[in-house]
């Protein structure tokens, strides 16, 4: 029987980051990845290599060299048991691999829907991490011209806005009033919509699918208010599920969210075996409640977290819970969010009170290529502590939302960045004394002096 | 005698924020600003402005809109004179301003270096804050072809390179080893060295000049090794002197590195007097020494924490000290530092490892216009604070060095980094299993652990 020190099971994003994180932390131990899939794919990568005629071979992820490079063998199989008593997992031939630290990142699949009929029918998909389908999915729809896609979180939106921009006829349908309705505030989910319809993507928003017709192949999808959309080919982008079957089969325990339950840690109940990204638990860092966020980011800093405490607990700081941290780029639009929206905020019981600030990204303003930045922030009223913030700009949107990420994690407060120093230039940034993120915690500042 | 009760003498940056946030935070207090100048110019636009043809009217801090929305009160004029015991100002037409609380924003001047000979020939030019001065400058650098810049600092490398985007052969020399060498490491001044020579720029590095050549008009320079540069128009960038006469003719106390000397409140030692900007102390927040930075984003920080602190100390944070934070772009490429490079680490007495880390700034890096991204990480061996970081990438690089320059505001550990988490997406940043801020941690939890 084979052995290996730590057990990885999953290459995608989380099981990638532990194993190489594992290997670089216990660079004397033997480190073992396992997966299904021939090739995997940069999970964030898929919406923009779904149009017929982009070669989904540019985003694979190049794991095999890093795996070489850090000296983490890769195996390819599937692991049907996990025996945690013997410690030790058999693979469909039959193979057996003893482990003495088992990480489980087995990620998610795709929602499908049960109670809406017609999901069997030719040339209705789903955006799974799978290289193969969707290589035989992009075949398919060369020869569509209409497509509707069902559910518009992130996925259905980037997917959705890059096969219009493929010449597709694309139809975007959402049951929430809104798209991202989820992510983002309400007034910033419509600038989202705006974005989207300008691009061309035709928007049906508040209102559910109630069938997906056709005979042997799609035709259309009926609405709620019984009007019909024609289609040759429907996608369903509907969230994702965990998979848990393989950890719930081995007695390892499960959420009643149906996530396998960890600690801070990123430990199951179950000695010596951790749990990483989508199939992990989450807690919100904020709310401390449970969260459903399923992001490869997330899911890389609890693979870093599992790699740096396999064999010895990392004493200084621990995995403090999940904060959402989004962002998506629609045209040349930046669109971001992080911790907790303030509609989010106020259901989950916070009186916050929060600001808006609507700038531009390069100072002066008259410079070429300049966007509208708006920075929207989100404080607890007696506090003063950031709760979330909220970003709408150009291309620079996306490391601008990690900074709010970083002040939110040091759980600092308006003052606190109010006193803090930025960098700006003109080409890069807006103008230190417009600087959409300093102005909106300056608004948030008078609103808590009750000005 | 005319009253106000909260007075900000100079309108750039600086002056700008503390009148605008003393107002915010003291809506019933009287605030009047006072300039000299006409029209103030976006600072950090001018180096995009300078060229012949391109309008600096479109570089005009669009100031006295905002004051008037804001209440503000503004006045042109030349405060010649500060009388602290009556707290009275007295301007060069006889007027007087009384005052309660006492502002000094009076920024900076371009060096003029005194033991050059040759400055004071026609056609050589300083980069001032000054609209009527770049205005006249514009119009005769269209009549040159062949210009010199003297000292590679920021503002001599983005004049340099706009003026040779419009045209013009320009020599840019630097005393020092490398371009950007008292703001970089080594490694990276010659990324940019390299980013303005394919853009054009010819560098002399390493070597001082001696005179500046002419009977009237420049027609060159001579270099220490003796060889001569012909020239049309010679333009100084040796830095800035703070404007500190006035403060100083008011018994104002001056540090010996000759600024306004100020508190973490940013008050001076005189009673109800407080200075900002280019003209006021800094001290270093992580070598607790004094610092010559000049930057308008560190002044609008000093600024707000004036504009807080004015009548009652704000109780939560002060300044706890300036924090260097610079980016430049030089083509499609960006490039920032925050706190201390590794060189003024080891110099400073720091006892340090760092760690870089070379990506890409999207994923997977086959996607339309992705650049290069590396990130250094400069932390403290045996306390894993992170003391400075380092970014070379696309333009995002300007929101990622802010990121960086929180976790340093923060003091955050390596660890502290590794357990945080970050939002990553496909167009707008690198991918979160290879995003180098988290790589570059990586490897510096490495070499902390002696892997």
């Amino acid at each position: 029987m084979q052995k290996t020190d730590i057990l990885v099971i999953g290459a995608s994003a989380a099981g990638f980051v532990a194993a190489t994180m594992a290997k670089t932390m216990n660079p004397n131990k033997d480190v073992t990845i396992i997966r299904i899939e021939k090739q995997t794919l940069v999970p964030c990568g898929i919406p923009y290599f779904v149009s017929p005629g982009v070669n989904s071979d540019k985003n694979v992820m190049p794991t095999d060299k890093v795996f070489q490079d850090a000296g983490v063998n890769l195996t390819i199989g599937e692991v049907t048991t996990i025996n945690t008593e013997e410690k030790k997992c058999t693979l469909k031939d039959g193979q057996e691999i003893a482990y003495d630290k088992l990480i489980l990142g087995t990620g998610s699949t795709p929602v499908e829907p049960a109670w809406l009929a017609g999901t069997h029918l030719d040339n209705v998909f789903y955006v799974p991490k799978d290289k193969v389908y969707l290589d035989k999915m992009q075949g398919k729809l060369a020869q569509c011209k209409k497509i509707v896609t069902i559910g518009a979180g992130f996925i259905g939106v980037e997917v959705s806005d890059e096969l219009v921009q493929n010449g597709k006829d694309v139809t975007l349908i959402e049951k929430l009033p809104h798209a991202l309705a989820l992510a983002f505030d309400e007034e910033i989910a419509i600038k989202t919509e705006e974005a989207m319809k300008a691009r061309g993507v035709k928007l049906v928003t508040g209102m559910g699918v109630t069938e997906i017709l056709g005979k042997n192949t799609v035709t259309g999808v009926r609405l709620e208010n019984g009007e019909t959309i024609e289609a040759d080919a429907v996608l369903l982008s509907m969230g994702y599920r965990p998979n848990i079957n393989l950890a719930k089969e081995a007695g390892i325990t499960i959420t009643r969210e149906g996530f396998i339950k960890v600690d801070e840690y990123m430990r199951t109940e179950t000695p010596d075996v951790f749990a990483v990204g989508d199939c992990a638990e989450k807690i919100d860092f904020i709310t401390r409640k449970p969260s459903n966020i399923m992001l490869a980011s997330t899911a890389c800093a609890e693979a870093r977290t599992a790699g740096m405490n396999l064999f010895k607990l990392s004493a200084v700081k621990t995995f403090n819970g999940t904060i959402s941290i989004f962002s998506t780029a629609i045209g040349n639009q930046g669109f971001g969010v992080a911790g907790l929206t303030e509609q989010r905020a106020k259901s989950d019981g916070f009186d916050v009170i929060s600001a808006s600030f609507q700038g531009v990204d390069k100072h002066p303003g008259t410079l070429t290529d300049t966007h509208p930045q708006m920075v929207k922030l989100i404080a607890g009223k007696e506090t003063g502590i950031i709760l979330g913030g909220e970003v709408v700009g150009g291309p620079s949107a996306g490391e601008l939302i990690n900074t709010i990420a970083f002040i939110i994690q040091n759980r600092m407060t308006v003052n606190g960045i109010l006193t803090s120093q930025i960098g700006t230039q003109p080409l890069l940034t807006a103008s230190p004394a417009a600087y959409p993120l300093m102005k909106a915690a300056e608004i948030l500042a008078k609103k808590r002096l009750g000005l």
